[in-house]
């Protein structure tokens, strides 16, 4: 079973990548580009076949090593 | 208008973040961890209203900034 995290800086965090890059691409002329935000996507491969227990453990990796939840919200999505 | 942009490792690039990732979640016991693959996950708001327009613009960027062609695939989502 495949997971998909998505690990996004909570709102009012300031977001010193993104900022980097609006500026880049303000550089590069895209006058467009009104904010940018930058986060982490993380695919998983897990060994577990049920989907309860494969969201469970993924809940726990999140809460212990791939999000900084003082600062970082984080998205769970499972493939089958 | 909201963009998305997943930038992701082509297959067969070592991922060494993953692999670290992976490693450090196996040491915390979760054994069920068969690949870990990290990606960029970028937000861009936008001036431009049309969608094609937007799209493009993006699609530019991801070429002139934001992935590495060369080494790295992107895929674009854009939300009303």
């Amino acid at each position: 079973m495949k997971a998909k995290v998505h690990v996004t800086l909570k709102h009012g965090v300031l977001d010193v990548q993104g900022k980097a890059i609006g500026q880049a691409l303000h550089g590069l002329g895209f006058d467009a580009v009104k904010d940018v935000r930058q986060g982490k996507f993380i695919e998983l491969d897990l060994a577990e076949t049920d989907p309860a227990k494969a969201r469970a453990a993924v809940e726990s990796m999140c809460k212990q090593l791939l999000a900084n939840t003082v600062i970082e919200n984080y998205r769970i999505d499972l493939d089958a």
